[in-house]
């Protein structure tokens, strides 16, 4: 019999789909091209080293290094989906029918290593901390322009995840209104704090640690595990035990830990499915919330080893063809 | 400049990123495989006549034509993501923390004809008709039955857009539940009829007919348009010019103008784009909603030209690389 099952953070339905499960050893990608057979240069690639100048300047911007010798970079996207404003006026119908504004904000891609051919999962722990506090700092200082109200911090691994390019990076969008779905978010963690007097977050991770079948891995800090209501297979979460709203509030040892946690997590995927196209994101606080006692940050896994479809798009709904607690278990057994 | 566009019947924001448009043309499909150089007949296909037992027993479903010569059948998907329920008690917790419920349901295949190479661009004009008559026949009878909250009726179109087989098909869902997209649809126009006594739907359709410039074709029933907020390239909605919230109440006069509609966009994509990939939904009213005075059912269609990544799956916001005016202005100058 298949089962819905409802993810307490959004209130969404998802089909746990019984009848059309596969095992975990089914959803393996089976990938000719990756970065295992890449070489760790490639002269034409605009991240790599020697071609800082087809990336434009970067020196208002976050660097691990010299000019000449770098291990990490923040800049702005070539092809930015925002800008940011040239005047501090900023134009916006609020009046009439058909509503829009400046596309103002901020659109910066984050190299996360001079080599070529390395990701999060294949890079030293020291350099996957360097990442992390590259998101922190640059959260950070996004949040603090005065016309940016959200920031989505993300890494899209693989074609099928929507990346471009191989060389490893990550993307940073400073948005300049708070996405419908960030605000649900807000909203119903609010309704549980009223409701129940505790973050729903921390009671997740509660009930998580309780029952331990969707449990990955935990640490001092954090915890991975599979969501009950997963929307696909293999979809992740990763939670801090400490109660915060932001990122940007980690202390230098969680963020050692943190590093240590996701690491392992993506070297489970890495080997455990043969290196799958996935997406990541940081789900932080919007601005104006502060550090609110019902909103706590976390980040979302979500590898691409299905397609979304009619059914998907037409009920905002995902039908996932596997079971939360296999994935966890199958995970849990990868030697990384 | 980029501009941010509010959807008004969602309220979510797209960005129209003019740093990175593409011309119409630079969109098309670069496509060696389609239903052109494909036989009408293919004898391992399962939708395909003389393989209906592959299929399983379609006596109770719907079907034009005979067993042996039909032209249109509607079956049970080999693969249900939710199941008709065997006894009346539908099992459902609504007490502990993590809430789940029997994945009760319908899950339908309608194929479109007996022809393995025809899409609905390709096929005649009555056969097109009686799809669109079979989705209004289906989704009024599982609409009927006692644990149907909504039905899903939509199609996919090209591997892009999840299609596992090439011969024309749709699928039905019915669900046991009413998505919380749905339900935020349904939101969204009672807010605003509150505001404004009229139907968001129909004053959308004013607007756009007063405004032209995203106009596609207008019939004497129907009007094919761009969203101002379109959140993909040639994202399409076709809305009835009658307010009515459910494709079940349209007449025949009506249903023979949609389907000419909807085959003369549908060429207009296949011709204009090179057959490319796409979704479409029927935006219909879920159960318990009667004919309201606020929602207006209508159709959308969502070509798969872009790909979703990070940035999409962490806002709900999309990044649309074109321009809803230029794509609308492509499609009207396209002959079919």
């Amino acid at each position: 019999m298949p089962q819905l099952r409802q993810n307490i953070i959004l209130k969404d339905w998802v089909v746990i789909s019984t009848e059309r499960a596969k095992r975990p050893e089914q959803l393996k990608e089976d990938k000719n091209i990756s970065s295992v057979n890449t070489p760790e240069y490639d002269e034409k690639c605009p991240f790599c080293p020697g071609n800082e100048a087809k990336t434009g300047n970067d020196h208002e911007f976050h660097r691990i290094g010299d000019h000449e010798k770098w291990s990490l970079r923040v800049i702005p996207n070539k092809f930015p989906a925002l800008i940011p404003p040239e005047e501090s006026e900023i134009k916006r119908n609020t009046q009439d029918f058909f509503r829009w504004m400046d596309g103002v904000g901020h659109h910066e891609v984050l190299i996360e290593s001079e080599k070529h051919n390395l990701t999060l999962a294949t890079m030293d722990l020291e350099r996957v901390k360097d990442v992390i506090r590259a998101y922190q700092l640059r959260i950070d200082h996004l949040m603090q322009q005065p016309y940016v109200e959200s920031v989505i911090a993300f890494r899209n691994h693989g074609l099928k995840a929507g990346a471009s390019l191989l060389h490893p990076h990550s993307q940073i969008i400073a948005l300049p209104v708070i996405p419908r779905d960030i605000m649900s978010r807000m909203n119903e963690a609010i309704r549980y704090h009223e409701e129940h007097r505790e973050c729903m977050f921390c009671d997740v991770l509660k009930m998580e640690m309780e029952g331990g079948k969707r449990i990955i891995l935990e640490s001092k800090h954090f915890v991975a595990f599979t969501p009950y209501a997963a929307s696909t297979p293999f979809h992740l979460w990763i939670y801090p035990k400490r109660h915060s709203s932001s990122i940007i509030s980690i202390t230098d040892e969680e963020m050692s830990d943190f590093a240590e946690t996701l690491r392992t997590v993506l070297r489970k995927l890495y080997f455990g499915l043969n290196d799958p196209d996935y997406n990541f994101i940081i789900r932080n606080s919007p601005k104006g919330y502060g550090n609110t006692v019902f909103f706590h940050w976390y980040l979302t896994i979500v590898p691409r080893l299905t397609r979304t479809a009619g059914f998907e798009l037409g009920s905002g709904m995902f039908i996932n063809p596997s079971i939360p607690e296999e994935n966890a278990e199958y995970l849990r057994s990868v030697k990384e």
